[in-house]
């Protein structure tokens, strides 16, 4: 995976600045990544590996770098093997895969301020800090270009002016001339504060919150019940995980960040929410799989009541993984095609899509390989 | 609902020919579509009356008038009461709606041949007789035209040259003029010997095989998995029913046909056939109420093993009548539109739909928007 | 059903005096006991009514005489309409049982104190005056004795030394020398300011909390894994309803009592409360009939990951109203044959046996088969 | 685990012979008795080893040597690695019992007569060639005693008057003096060719078709709607799984004998057989992993409609072996203390348990304990 400098016109690289660089997502992105570059495991659930997106200049897998941020310090390597232990990553892969781990372990710094902590600096202090350990990277390894993307716990709904972390974050793309996607329900660039900059910004943005098991289901149900024109009258969720996400979601106000984007799918798709509650369980016993049940009441013709349920079974970092390495493509795709701003052609991906983004999967994946066609024609 | 002849120039009227007019279905629709005219029940399930498809020429409810064939005796309103005490229709309404069942019940004509017996009549004769119980009606109650639709019993899949009943009645419509729908998995239209005259029609059709539960649900969610680039490995599904059609799908040729449609949409959505199998059980303890369970098993990044589960609790009738009236309304005004052949812009309602049907529901629902904006063009 | 008084030794007839009696389960309760004791229904739900409880000497269902508390007006036929409405009670049975309905009905007081009311009668004066409506029942219908059931909605969980209005009722049955059952997890009895009038009780007394759907579940399939040896790990549970119960349990202080109830089985037939959390949603939409998800994750042999689940759907009332009408006869019974006290025998019934119950259930059912030859015996 | 001959009074060893002895069940059998043996998993699953089993003579873990017939090649620490690969046993544990496998694999014998292939031997001399090398590995290995235990793949129902192998090996632990489990629904000592012997038998025998999963809930639900005298309409059922015994299921004749099993269940505990079937379907993709959804129809007060749906996941060979060890165990003890003919105590382990066995699961875990109690009082 290495470049040869000596060599003239060597591929250019391009790296991928993960915030929450040694969480389960990250660690699953980076040992998939090196996986699949290697030819160990085909590309299952990488959208952008299918055909509809030959050909439109994505950065290959072998050219990626990763580094990040991250306030944790068990290194990736053994991350990867409690992983492995947990039956997200195949057991077997954090062995093959050892070196590439621990060269992007090498890449992560502290990050911070720490939840809980005084951090003497100040925020646009942070923001510098930040940046300048983007730039760093991009210099160091002489890269073409990197991407920033949040893939951290996802915080609490921020009260007050102070910026939350995963803000300071975004910001810090901004600064550092990096797109910025931002994975999970945490404020990032929608922060009221940081509107300006994002609405001025030289560089393609996306987000927010991933859209990858119970949501995903969603927002392909909800048009199914409105385009059949089915009055759906209650829709529930139990959701039950453990492993670190089941206790960030503990927290009523990180859970309250989550509840939101699932329910926005249903209020888009369906035009108005149903009655009915989302609970997010924290269930240890289950380490990083997750199950999902939803039950949703509707009425047919006549008013009929029917009844459908859907359980879920998956595991959140093995989903998430692939949809984050096709995010980190098609920016910084988008980058070098000098696309700028939200890219609301990235919808297939979010829960909270950026405005002008359909509601349905189907139509969210049309809009999809049209900017994939559009990408492929500005090579 | 009666027009009055003395008056100049009173609103047309149209005939909706059921085959199997007696039936669950059928009943429904009859009694569905005086209740909803009559402002009894809002018109949930029916697509055709959601905002896309107003203005666009459609007969309204009110103008419809129903008879058929059918080879039972019990009458609608009989017919109708034992829906209601399944719960299939709203306690009530069979009383609501009497004089529209009863006045439907006396345009049914009986049809034929009865399965497993002989009747002298040829073939030839016997299209003659339908088409001619048809025309009858269009003149006897001064129709502007009619459409003929199947909601009979699943047939076996045929063997040999012998044209199977729902043959005959497709052929029937043809030379009657009429538009045709078949809602069921029978052969219809498609049956080879027909091939002929189906490609020189001079009216437009449509069909087969209502996607009503189990398989609208394959249908948002092949695409789904094959969108997300996740590996469906098995996907296997059982259907317990009572009632008419639980029996008759007990015999094991009319499964294999309807079977045919369920897979078919998984091998269309999914680019391949997985693994796995149907089951359709006949419990007479459930009636008119049929349970699907679908368990997918599915394989994300690097392998990991994912499974979702899918339990639709439905009635058939009630949600096949509100497509059928849906089908009937589009044909009619198709038809006064000078459209002829097969529709591929109504995929939207089959499992098998006519050649140039995407898979997806999404893509379905489109075309059949687009339809709608072209018929509206056409008034 | 009326007794004669003309004729010599009149079949004695017994009260079943039910607080709150114009809930949901009571009028169910009253309305069934008529339609099966006019030979309309089988006594399905019923376990007085089969074999093992033959010639025990039970009152027949045709000897109760029906009362009660209740502080809402809606007259039970009308309360019964809704229930048929909402597919609780078949339709066409409240008028079939209207005359037993309606007099009943007569026979119900306003009870009291209104919850957030000022009374001012004290806390001995309620009691007394509950206990005068008692006794006044009892001497009016002429009957042989009388038993009070508590089916009023959950309260609750009681703070400080006021008594709660059921604990004011239950005291009022020991005054008025009625036996009494506690179907609710409200405090009744076990009110510590009531246990020394409950220890000295001359009259047999039982509960609390019945044991309708996914208590009565968890009661079969707890033993299962204790007796397998399989280890569980997480038990987690989502309920949803409508109704009145759905809406007295959307108050956390309710739902805190049901609750405690439905772990507490989990914890007698495991011997540890395994992890997970227990939801209860108020979903109007469902009205009268609660589905019940329980996900349970054990593990097997050498640590092997298994998980059992189930949905349970089922109407709330026509489960309690059979075990009520079984509980007042067993009760009225126990009195005749001179029991006092508790009565663990009846465990079978309860989330919240009285004390020396099995917490299985299939042992509790075979003590309640020894009782029931007991109570033959004593004849 | 090697007992040491040249010390005084070694602790005695005991042999079990398995019929199948390379199969998945017996796999993990073995490599989970040496597990739980060295202390590197705890005996979960195992009834055993709960405190009703103490102190009532039953041969230890360690005291357990194994062997027996399969007529396949593939050796025991292969075969465990294969298992791991699936997740039936933990990785890691095939290294660490190696020596555990490799010493059984050793004590496989090649059996016969192979299902197709033409024998010269007759049925008598194959009965003698099996009981000799049951005798020959008791003699060899210095066994205090030995229990044979079908755990081979499930015959087709035999017809005709030819012994099936089961019943040729069953035959042979008769011969050579050793007690017998048939854990499969397959002939073994219910043939009535051997119908005198084993009437006459000078050892306990016990079975047959162990119930693990799908059946084990059945054992408990069944009585439970019985017992509250809820009225079962129908139990349908469908199995998905793959591996060696999915596919030899994808055989009728062979599903055929396990459904019979599963609906046994069903009728000797609700008293009547409900409406309703049974689906085993092989899906190559689930591997070892079984799914198993039940649907129940039930009715209850005054008619109501009601529906509890199981949906099992779970590993057959993990929940099977721990089973065998329990009756291997508890077979080798009665033997020593002179019990002979069918063990209907044992019926807690058994869809067809000897006649006298309860149908409850409760009721067998009841006469299971009493068992344990005589044989403690045996010693």
């Amino acid at each position: 995976m290495s470049a040869e400098p000596s060599l003239p016109n060597p591929a250019p690289r391009f790296g991928v600045w993960l915030i929450g660089a040694r969480g389960s997502v990250a660690t699953t992105a980076i040992a998939g990544s090196a996986a699949v570059a290697a030819g160990l495991h085909p590309p299952t659930g990488m959208v952008t590996e299918t055909t509809p997106f030959l050909s439109c200049g994505l950065p290959p897998l072998s050219s990626l770098v990763f580094g990040g941020h991250d306030t944790v310090d068990c290194p990736l390597p053994k991350r990867a093997e409690h992983l492995a232990e947990g039956g997200v990553l195949p057991h077997g892969l954090p062995a093959a895969v050892h070196a590439e781990l621990a060269e992007a372990d090498r890449q992560i710094k502290p990050g911070g301020p720490l939840t809980g902590h005084d951090d003497p600096r100040s925020q646009d202090e942070l923001i510098d800090a930040f940046a300048a350990d983007i730039v760093a990277f991009v210099r160091d390894q002489d890269l073409a270009g990197a991407v920033v993307v949040n893939v951290a716990s996802t915080e609490p709904v921020p009260t007050g002016d102070t910026l939350p972390p995963s803000s300071l974050y975004a910001a810090a793309a901004l600064r550092a001339g990096c797109p910025y996607v931002n994975f999970t329900p945490s404020s990032g660039l929608h922060h009221p504060a940081l509107a300006a900059d994002a609405a001025t910004a030289s560089v393609p943005y996306a987000g927010r919150d991933g859209k990858t098991g119970q949501t995903l289901l969603r927002s392909v149900l909800g048009p199914m019940f409105l385009h059949r024109a089915l009055a759906v009258r209650a829709w529930s969720g139990t959701n039950l995980l453990g492993g670190g996400d089941g206790a960030a979601l503990a927290d009523p106000a990180a859970a309250a960040a989550k509840n939101a984007g699932k329910e926005r799918v249903l209020t888009d798709t369906l035009g108005a929410a149903p009655q009915g509650e989302v609970h997010i369980d924290d269930v240890p016993a289950l380490g990083d799989w997750k199950t999902a049940w939803d039950h949703i009441a509707f009425d047919g013709f006549l008013g009929a009541r029917m009844v459908l349920q859907t359980t879920w079974q998956g595991c959140d970092s093995a989903l998430a993984a692939p949809l984050v390495l096709d995010l980190a493509r098609l920016l910084l795709r988008a980058h070098t095609a000098g696309l700028t701003g939200p890219r609301p052609e990235l919808g297939f991906y979010f829960k909270d899509p950026d405005p002008g983004a359909g509601a349905a999967l189907g139509e969210q994946y049309a809009a999809l390989v049209d900017f994939a066609d559009r990408l492929r024609g500005a090579r």
